[in-house]
């Protein structure tokens, strides 16, 4: 369940999403090329529980055609720095379509904050664990100029273990 | 604006509401009794940036009376235990109507986070500030029994300031 604030218009949008996320092989072509497009230089080595991400989504806000279902998939690669940091590459962004590159950090209480600098805007994300099964996503939207804030989002995922 | 996340049932509730924070006095004879009627020990002089909320609120899910508004007022006493945590009483609970007394600490990155045990639930709030005006808020409710996640919800909070 995912829900999002445009803060300039005060609207409302109300998503529901499947989720699905497959391990990836560290030896995956697609994470190699990633990592070589990438400004890091790192080996394909240093990479950790790269994963795949897809999903599909049913809005609210296409209302004329109810049945309407956004989906995409994502190769998600974790370089890290060190136990607290690192860096996270998508091949797919978040606020924008290009690949993305992300820094990540976790507080102390072990959320974990991803923050990436897109051409136009910067996205900072945050997800934690509420329970073993559920977890929370929010995000923040800003202009790269500014602080303005464009919206909000918040996610309250629940986990279906794969048979 | 504020979106809840119904869990079990994955429904959405959306809610516009107005928030007004004004700054109480230490003396006020509500803080005292606040105190006196809490579990905790301590003096009124403990008690530090003590305010009181009201909130006019806007839901959807009254769509038989759109006009439909619900409101409320609190009084908010902080005692500081340190700089990064404390306990926190409220006049009116937040997930039940009773006084409530929480305990609040503060993650590296200064977001607030206030863990409330109600007589039949557990409520964790986080607070955190996303540029000068804008901070996000969420919830996360859970059965005091076990670990099951009955509702979260997210709100989004643009200041204004009083002339």
């Amino acid at each position: 369940m995912r829900s999002g604030h445009s803060l300039a218009f005060q609207q409302f949008e109300d998503v529901l999403s499947e989720v699905q996320i497959t391990p990836a092989e560290n030896n995956d072509a697609d994470i190699e090329n990633l990592i070589t497009s990438s400004s890091l230089n790192v080996e394909t080595s240093a990479v950790q529980a790269p994963f795949r991400m897809t999903w599909s989504a049913e809005s609210d806000w296409e209302p004329d055609d109810p049945d309407a279902v956004s989906s995409g998939s994502c190769l998600i690669v974790p370089v890290p720095v060190n136990d607290e940091r690192g860096h996270l590459l998508r091949s797919v962004g978040y606020a924008e379509a290009a690949p993305a590159e992300s820094e990540y950090l976790f507080l102390g209480d072990g959320t974990f904050v991803l923050t990436t600098q897109y051409e136009q805007s910067i996205a900072e994300e945050r997800i934690w664990f509420v329970s073993e099964h559920v977890r929370c996503r929010s995000s923040v939207l800003r202009t790269s100029a500014g602080s303005g804030v464009l919206q909000t989002s918040f996610a309250s995922e629940v986990r279906r273990l794969s048979s």
